[in-house]
């Protein structure tokens, strides 16, 4: 292998899933890229990409095929190591519950040169898309988001939701569909007032999407009723009762 | 006033600063607009804006000139009334400590057309471009962003640093240059392990960034030592610790 023809790897965060919401950064990589290796969650970037670019989906289905980790690190060296310019597009943030640091530090150790270019995460723009903002002026100076892929008291849990229930930042959990009403109760069994506004957005930004608007103690209920599904967002916090929506 | 005449406000994410971190969509909405009212810390998009576009600076220089909040909103109000496709221009994400909530508000209130298009939050920039990624597999699922632009026990406060300290969350303060050091005790005293990693990033992504890395019970102190000014995030957490950075 000659260095001079090392090719490298620029994790490309996604965004949301609108093809418009990647930054121009984004578009510009994935322009000049020679493969792209994407997932489920990616925006459909067919129309970027130039004629000779290979893709390929490396998407993990819920409890379907998918490509182990591991096997997604080696395509990333190995492509580079070929010359290419690899993009590697998730949707959201590459740093965000993308993976992206173990992906960073693969190319470290191969050193195959690399670059990140971040992304929307759908934390915010969910939020955003409900008529919610994360922080508003009187009602919270931060807030958080969270996974809730594991249940509140779970020993693969790093959370301490006691801690997260009296923050006084929005909270906001991405894939916590399943785990919600373990979650919602272990907010209220850690202090936080039953009456605290929650909304869920369901698919957010897209034909489909759903909002859902109740309380900490109401909300789970209301999702399994209206059989809400991955992936949604529910955001906890004063800030919940807002519906910034225009016509 | 002809309603058919009315213009429209859209709420556009700079994101971090470098132009290109922009969304193409908010790319796309500063190309259409006719007034654009910006900020300080907003990307210079001049080369994207139309011939005829009106830029207005409404730049808070800290503890100088500024446009009062209410005198914005009116702007764009009476922009969009006059048939304007006005934009306002923030840098990061307007929903994050943008006052963009407020913006949308008086829209909805004077009923004037109004979108959000989301941008890139400087904590997630500020810490990529330090190599850090907020969250990564088996040291956290989740982080926290906070302004620490009121210092803790401070009654204009609404957040519980002992909380914080104990959420297990990555921890990215925006804006907390001068209460570094009362922010770290506070957070010691909450009980963050006082060998908790920290990174600092001054002017992140630019020429001039700047990058300290210490602990929860350093920082502030280096911070001080260093001149560091605003703009400058921090992240505290086990993460900070990485160094994820390519040649």
């Amino acid at each position: 292998m000659d260095a001079q023809n090392i090719g490298r790897v620029v994790l490309v965060g996604g965004g949301p899933g609108a093809e418009d919401l990647l930054t121009l950064r984004g578009a510009a990589e994935i322009g000049r890229a020679d493969v792209i290796l994407y997932d489920r969650l990616a925006p459909d970037v067919r129309s970027l990409v130039s004629p000779t670019c290979e893709l390929i989906d490396v998407g993990k289905v819920p409890r379907g095929e998918f490509t182990p980790q591991e096997r997604i690190n080696q395509l990333l060296i190995d492509h580079a190591r070929a010359g290419a310019h690899v993009v590697r597009l998730k949707g959201g943030d590459n740093y965000v519950f993308g993976r992206g640091g173990e992906e960073a530090l693969a190319c470290m150790e191969a050193g195959v040169p690399f670059r990140v270019v971040p992304g929307i995460t759908s934390a915010m723009s969910a939020a955003t898309a409900a008529g919610v903002p994360l922080t508003h002026r009187g009602l919270t100076q931060g807030f958080t988001v969270v996974s809730g892929h594991v249940p509140p008291g779970d020993p693969r849990s790093d959370l301490d939701w006691t801690a997260l229930a009296n923050s006084g930042t929005t909270l906001a959990i991405l894939m916590g569909v399943k785990n919600l009403p373990e979650i919602c109760s272990a907010l209220i069994d850690g202090g936080m007032d039953p009456a605290t506004p929650a909304v869920t957005v369901e698919q957010a930004s897209t034909p489909a999407q759903r909002v859902l608007r109740g309380t900490v103690s109401t909300i789970a209920e209301q999702c399994a009723d209206a059989g809400v599904a991955p992936p949604a967002t529910t955001v906890i916090g004063k800030v919940a009762a807002l519906d910034l929506t225009s016509d």
